[in-house]
């Protein structure tokens, strides 16, 4: 099986799980499953529970005990995009092609719908904890993993340093900082909790850590690039996506050549990282050049 | 100690723990902190979280045992107030005598405080989950639990039920459902988390589940009643809080005479629960009265 094959075929084992998940209901306030499946179902790659599932096969470890973490952190991810989404955030009214959560089901329901998802993804994990005692102790902190990667010292943090640095020019370190924990911190927690459950020795897990890191870092500065490169095309001038931009980037703080020189970096360490791990690490390893060539 | 000495006892614990509990930091995104810790400890009688360690006196368990659990359900309770107060849900300025969330920090970093406490809960219990092992099965089945009364099938269905119900007259059982859940299942939370940490035996855990119940239908019928009385205060007619509210209520479906009948059953049915306990189930039984003869 080739990279784009395992990819689709990780894709789909996350999306038939997340479909498996849903409540089913249709008295008072069933319209709120409606909203949370609408965004959770919105499609996409699956980037993150793919990530967990990848990670658990190379280590030798059961897929299906890891599914429900691994899903659970896509919960999060939607969550946090709904929100981000809301007119008092980023005031988006288009997500992947399709009109975001608030622009179809109303303010109200969308900030439920993303609370409801956040409180869906532990309470999955708990039940899959409760009814599957094998591993107890790694489910819990696998656990505390997810929570201490999505809350106020990880993804909700790096939100709070975007909003604050928005028309500011922050410096490199805050940047830094903000990208670690707004994306880099929920792109840790699918490889990192997967490891924990999986038994990953320590030097394995220091391992993924660096890789994770690095993968994080790749991901937000190919954002950045594309972020520009797509302000060209439309535009017709280099300096687009630069000077309209309110917020700090990669490519503001650096440009556009020298963003691209530390995504090759980024995604050097990432696959250096995997050395120890032989041939089973080949689909993690494509996983940063994917990263590094995606075009959206 | 009498009911209001005990009932200070135990707030000052819960308030003490919650402030252990605050992160410290002054770098970049520590406002998330600053948000989070103002409502959390904008003061109120934490009902809940004494709830839980009312219990756990009455069952002879370790209340630092509980401790967490009881404020994590303080940080769910806290969340769901700055979400309910936004402008896109019921837009309230003040509570408890002082602005809203997002009234001092933005509606953007309101929701984001939301969320964060939310996450927080959950980030606490498992901590405390992971480096206490005791007793691990129960500690797991309390935090499943309190996911589930917090969730699309708990407290946020009775916010959507809530919102669906805005300007529409609404049939007895959707009334019920929507305050089973709104109200009613983070009051049940506490008291039936507890029970679940403190080994309670399955006839005292269904007796405290027909407890929770009723003093969670005392709570919403007075708090209905009270909304009335205070119309009549302010507006200096009866038919005030009815006729202006676009909201169902117990007294908008039944009238002021009949709610307090209501009342008077759900309270009795409360105190009748806790037969079995003996005098243990004093602070418990006196709890329901407070319920019903509150002023605010």
């Amino acid at each position: 099986m080739n990279f784009n094959e395992q990819f689709d075929k990780l894709t789909k084992m996350v999306n038939n799980a997340l479909d498996d998940y849903q409540g089913i209901d249709d008295g008072p306030g069933s319209n709120i499953y409606k909203a949370m499946k609408y965004s959770l179902m919105a499609g996409g790659k699956r980037l993150r529970p793919v990530l967990a599932l990848a990670v658990c096969e190379m280590l030798g470890g059961d897929q299906e005990d890891v599914l429900p973490y691994a899903c659970a952190i896509e919960m999060i991810h939607t969550y946090s995009l709904i929100h981000d989404d809301l007119p008092a955030m980023d005031n988006d009214d288009y997500r992947r092609g399709i009109p975001t959560n608030h622009k179809v089901f109303g303010e109200a329901m969308a900030i439920l719908a993303g609370d409801a998802l956040l409180n869906k993804a532990y309470e999955l994990m708990l039940s899959y904890t409760l009814e599957n005692d094998s591993r107890q102790r790694e489910k819990i902190e696998a656990m505390r993993l997810i929570a201490e990667s999505a809350g106020a010292d990880g993804m909700i943090r790096g939100q709070v340093v975007d909003l604050e640095s928005e028309k500011v020019t922050v410096s490199q370190e805050t940047l830094e900082l903000m990208h670690k924990c707004k994306t880099g911190a929920l792109i840790k927690a699918p490889v990192l909790s997967s490891a924990i459950l999986c038994g990953a020795r320590e030097d394995e897990f220091e391992q993924l850590r660096i890789y994770a890191h690095s993968l994080g870092l790749a991901f937000q500065i190919k954002d950045d690039i594309m972020d520009v490169e797509s302000s060209i095309e439309i535009m017709g001038k280099a300096s687009g996506g630069d000077a309209d931009s309110s917020k700090s980037t990669y490519v503001t703080l650096f440009g556009v050549e020298k963003a691209r020189e530390l995504l090759e970096e980024a995604v050097s360490a990432a696959v250096s990282a995997l050395e120890g791990f032989g041939d089973k690490a080949d689909f993690l390893r494509e996983m940063a050049l994917f990263v590094k060539n995606r075009n959206h």
